[in-house]
This record gives structure tokens, sequence and C-alpha cells, in this order.
């Protein structure tokens, strides 16, 4: 779960530090192997980069590569290696779809997986990598910590949409339609051994894929930043300066999706927002994402959408917790000149309207979710903590959050 | 050498790209598995660091680790680990010393390598750890790329001074008192398998080296961002943030030593100006770099001092050259607002201020080194290619750049 991601917080809650110590830079351990080959043509590279003697399954979604000739660049990549191919995986990979990809695996007796596609596909490939080799009668179990992961099969990847940042971190998420679930596991068995980023690839994406991209990039960022602030200026900066790279390429990708340059410079962004760098000594508040997932998993809204709804959200609600930070942001992020609550009202505002700009719905009503929902939905939850960077977030204020997505 | 800093520049050298693909990001790879420990009374995981059954050699310098109580948490956390040790690797570690070194691991069967120190004593045992499976007769042939790097020894990392980056990097720069040579060596098996950077280690540091970390550490990011503009958005913002951090955090880091959260910032700064992140797709200068190899290799000044000493003039020498990103460093920087001509000569000048608050010298006449020397120095240079991110530095031009010091 999200809770995992907060490095450092002990495992029984939130203890409160002393003023001194809470400004301080947490202890971390940033360990991130991933092999990144970025850039044009480097699909090619796939050959030198899958072990030699590999048994590979290669895994896909809805057959998207096909039509853009990453299947074939793969194919020939692939030449002489023992491989073939599972493909299939949705958006929001199911475990029973995945559950069918890991008995093809084990019966052919599969010793790698090269996913190819975005981050449904990856994650996918995550999940049946620890579950391929695992003995016991319900892979679920590692889905819900049940199972702790000792072994998983190498993994690399071809990444054609950037969104999730699962190319260069441990997460994956996965979802089960029967019982309505979408759950995160974090393991650093899941890292890839390698993910190719080849921008040319996501020229062709539909520009809802990339809006929902941009938004997921910009929260995965958020959610690691504007909670209170630290004494962590590099880490703050870093985070800042993925988001005005996104707020300047964000309005070129939708005008020229074949920009080569823009195209991998957001590809470069999503990576960057969530491979562990951010949150480095820092803290972390997923509000947005933890409750996004139920969004996700009771109504089928995209990701990046259910992101887009909730975030303005949290910050209005939020916004006397978060007051310092969401006057940095709007400074430096916006480069709003003000008052420090005007300035922070404005950045609320410019948030919802930058996600206004590149396509994004900002209120649940625009879903046709009503009111009378907002019960099942934090129910949904099934909150055994409370939620955000200062874990004073309940189903009571969840409630409250969903109605200010109507602000 | 510094030119294998500059990932994707052919071997060939330099080729004039057109106008449209000289500003794209360049294809790259990151690989970067260091496991970094960061924070308060990390020393302690040593134990768990250190691989079972390793027979560990434990390098260390002039002796300060003993001062100020590192050697006892070393000592503390290796109970029941096979160690022994070897001391006296001094500033720009010799080739001769670090010989002795070699010999003493392999008469004891040493097959893990543990440096205590700073960047000189890690750079010492990344060359250690080359050279001691080494077959050769003649192991500065490591160095001098004559004799490829097969294997190397694992070397682990506690990290004791802020500045070169070797602790997440693939360099190892080694020095020869009879030869005058400072060689840099690049190559991937000579990334620490863990660094642990405890910033209180740092606490007791004289300010010449503080404020020689500081300069060295700006001069990694500038050396891989002050060069033409290439359409790298992130990457540029990336470097931006650690300049604009080691501005606000230098003066403090002098005033109070023993602020916990500065120290922190200024170790991670480090870190981070030098492990890979900031070249992804760009290209690099690095002339500071080579001119100030031979400055030390002559003169004996550190490494900082020449570097503080060469860039403001490397500069002013470049003005023309670097003009677009000159601007930009100087707005965003240091935040000067102006015309573009007066900004960037203004940039030039408060980067020699800065230099100057901290303590370094600006002029070569300041270590008395008279205009006399400069044929001496550039001929040191031997160089095979020519400098700076266009190649358009060469002898005549490195003693220009010399004469400019006294500007």
């Amino acid at each position: 779960m999200y809770e995992e991601m907060v490095g450092d917080r002990p495992a029984g809650g939130f203890s409160h530090p002393t003023d001194q110590e809470e400004k301080q830079m947490k202890n971390f351990t940033f360990h991130n192997p991933v092999k990144l080959v970025f850039g044009k043509g480097t699909i090619a590279e796939l050959g030198n980069l899958v072990p030699k003697g590999a048994r590979v399954l290669m895994t896909y979604g809805g057959g998207t590569i096909k039509k853009i000739g990453v299947y074939d660049q793969v194919k020939a990549a692939l030449a002489g290696v023992d491989w073939m191919e599972f493909g299939g995986i949705e958006p929001n990979p199911q475990y029973d779809t995945l559950m069918r990809g890991v008995e093809l695996a084990r019966k052919n007796n599969r010793d790698f997986l090269l996913a190819v596609g975005g981050g449904s596909v990856l994650d996918g490939a995550k999940f049946m990598a620890a579950a391929i080799p695992f003995k016991g009668p319900n892979a679920w179990d590692i889905m819900e910590g049940k199972a702790p992961i000792e072994i998983a099969l190498p993994v690399g990847c071809v990444l054609t949409l950037p969104a999730t940042g699962s190319e260069m971190n441990r997460y994956a998420v996965v979802s089960r339609h029967d019982t309505g679930q979408k759950t995160v596991i974090n393991h650093e068995k899941l890292l890839p051994v390698f993910s190719i980023l080849d921008p040319q690839t996501t020229y062709s994406l539909p520009p809802r894929q990339v809006s929902n991209g941009i938004v997921d990039t910009w929260m995965h960022v958020v959610e690691q930043y504007l909670t209170y602030p630290l004494d962590t200026p590099l880490q703050d900066r870093q985070a800042e300066a993925i988001l005005q790279t996104l707020l300047e390429e964000a309005p070129k990708v939708l005008k020229n999706p074949h920009d080569y340059n823009v195209r991998a410079n957001l590809m470069w962004c999503a990576t960057m927002a969530f491979n562990g760098l951010l949150n480095c000594g820092g803290i972390s508040d997923w509000t947005s994402h933890r409750v996004g997932h139920e969004l996700t998993a009771l109504y089928g809204i995209d990701h990046g959408q259910s992101l887009a709804v909730l975030f303005p959200a949290v910050l209005r609600h939020q916004k006397a917790d978060k007051m310092d930070k969401l006057i940095q942001y709007g400074r430096r992020v916006f480069g709003i000149q003000g008052t420090p609550e005007k300035t922070a009202e404005l950045a609320i505002e410019k948030t919802a309207e930058f996600f206004r700009s590149i396509g994004m719905k900002t209120k649940l009503s625009e879903y046709g979710i009503p009111p009378a929902d907002y019960p099942k939905i934090a129910d949904k939850l099934q909150l055994r903590g409370k939620l955000g960077e200062r874990q004073n977030i309940g189903v009571k204020e969840v409630m409250e959050i969903l109605a200010l997505t109507e602000a």
C-alpha cells in the first residue's frame, strides 16, 4: 500500500516529532539499479540487454504495439532469442488475466519477462514475475503482503507510455474485478533489470492518454512534495524542476505530437518523478492516489482522471496544513506574486486550471458520480490508518474532500 | 580521461550536427546501482552492508577519522568481520602509496575494500580494486587505458567529505609524483557497491576543505550544464537546483559548522552533482577540470582551489560561445535581471564573487604562479584533441584562459 512509499515512517503509525526534528531530512536508503536505455532507435539494443540463454515471455496489451510498429521492432531485436508472447493485458491489469499469463509461463518454463507497453503491462509483468515462482495456493496473497516475495523472475521493459514511473521503480498496481480491489505492491525484487525508453513510440498516443500521463507524473511529484516543509531544499527544487517542465511541455505535446524533443522531455519527467529520488529523506502524502484507486475500481475512470478530480479538492481541504508548501509551490512553480494567503489560493486554482487546460475534468459530477455515492467511496477505502502526511484524513475527511471536488 | 565523461560524443571527435539535431537530447544509458545509506548514525549499518564472509581491507587517509571518532564507529560496526587496515592515503592519492596497499591486500588475500574518508581515499580504493586482481607487470597501464579492467574487487565506502561525487560514480583520479601526472579513469566496475553518508562526520572539516568541496560540487554541475543550450529543460533545472542550493547553504555552513541540516544538504548536493543524472542526454565541457588537474600536479594547489581560479577565466574566454546558457545561468541561479549581454557579464562576476565569499582565491598570481609559467602549464596538458563542449580550446586558448585569471 502507499503507506509503504513513505520510507521512514515507523510501521506503528505517525509519531509527532519535535519541531526541530520535524524539519530535518530523514535517514534514507537509495538503491535503484535499473538500467535505463533512452533515445531514438534504442529498441534495437534489446538483443544485448536480454540475458544470454533466457527463455523470454514477452507481454503486451491490446495490440497497439502492433499498429505502431513496436512489435516488429521488438521481434527484429529478439532474433535468435527463445521467446513467446502473452498479449491482452488490459489497463488496470486484472489478476485473472495475469494468472493466465502465469500459467503459460510456468508451462513453457519461461525465466525472463519482457513487458512491452505502458505502466499497466509493466505492472502486470512485475506481478507475474513474483507469481510464477510462487509455491502457495493463492497468488493474490503476494499483493496483500501475506506471502513475502522471496524470488521473482527478472523483468525487462520497452516503455511506450510515460506516466507511472514503473520503468524505474519497485511498484506494481493490480486490480481484481471480482472483489473490486486495486492494490499496490512495493518490493525491491520488482525493479526492472532494464527499461528501454524510445520517445518515438509515444508519437501516436491518443491525447487522453497523453494528458492522463502528464497528470500522473504531476501527481507523483506533488504527493511527495506538497506536504509540510522540511529542510530539504535540493529535493524540493528537483520536484519543482519536473513541475515547471511539465507546465512548459504539456501544451506543446498536444499541439505537436511528433515533436521528438517534447516527447523526450515528457518521458524523462515521468521516469524521474517516481524513481525514489524525490522522496530521499522526505515525507509523502498519497491521499489522492489512495482515493483515486477506489474511484477507478468502482467507476472505471482512468487513473489520471481520478487524480485530476481529487487533487484540487485535497488541496482545498488541507489548505491550512499545507499552507507553507502551497505558498512555495505557488511562487516557484506558477510564478504567483501576492500575499501568502492569496498565493496559496491561487496555486490551487492554477492547478485545476492546468488540468482543465489539457482536457481533464475536475469534478466528480462531470463523471456522473453524485454526492449520494460519497459514503460508498469512502467506505471502500477500508482505512486501517489515516491518510496524508500528517495522518489526519479519515473517512469523514475523505467525504469532505469528495464534496470539495465540486467547489 | 574527461572526454569519456561525455557519453555520446563519437570516439572520432566532435562532429558538427545540424541545428535541429544539435538541440536534441542525445541518446543515453543511465545505470547507477550504488546503494546509498544516508543519515545520522548510519555507520552502524556497515555490518549488514559488507558481504558475509568478506575479507576486508579498510583504507583511510592521514588519521582524521581517528580524531573524529569515525574509526571507532567503523571498528564497532565491523565486529565479527575479518578486516585489516591500510592508512596513509594522501590527498591526490599517489600511485606508489596505493601500490603498497595493493601488495598488502594481495599478501593477505583481501577480497573487499572499504574506503573510509574523502574522495581521495575512495578514488585510491577504486584504483586498488582494479589493481589487486590485475595480472600485468605495470598497474599504471590501468590508469592509461592500456589495460582494460576485466575484474575489480568490490568497494564500499564511508564518506567523510562531500566533494568529488566518487561515492556514486565510476570515476577515480590518481596521481604520480615521479611523472607529474594526475589521471582520471572511468569504468563501471569502479562504482561502489554501497556508500554510507553520515553528515555528522563532516562537522569538524577545516573550512578550507569545506569550501573546496563546495567549489568542486559547483564545478561538477556547471561543467555539465554551462555549455550550449540543448532542449533538455529538466536536466537544466536539476543542475540549477543544485547551484541554487549551494548558494543558500554555503554561507550557513561556514557560520554554523554543526548544523545537521546544512551538512546534510551539502552532502546530498555533492552526490547528486556527479552521479550521471545531470549529463543524461547532454553535453559537457570539463575544460576547468582538465587544466585544473595540471595546476594541482605542478604546484600542489588543492583541486577546488584550481577550479575556482580557472572557471571564471574559462567563462570570460568562452563568453560568446556560452552566451545563451550564461544568460540562463545568470537569470535563474543568481536572479540577475538586465539586458542579455549585461546578464552574462554579471553572471561571470557573481560566480567569482561567490567563490571569493567562501574564501577561495581566483587569480593564479595569488598562488605565486607567474605569466612566465603559462606555456609550461599549457604544454603539460599534452592535448591530443581540443577541450570544451565545442572542442575549440587548444594550447593557444588555454594560454589565453590562464591570462584571463588575472582579469
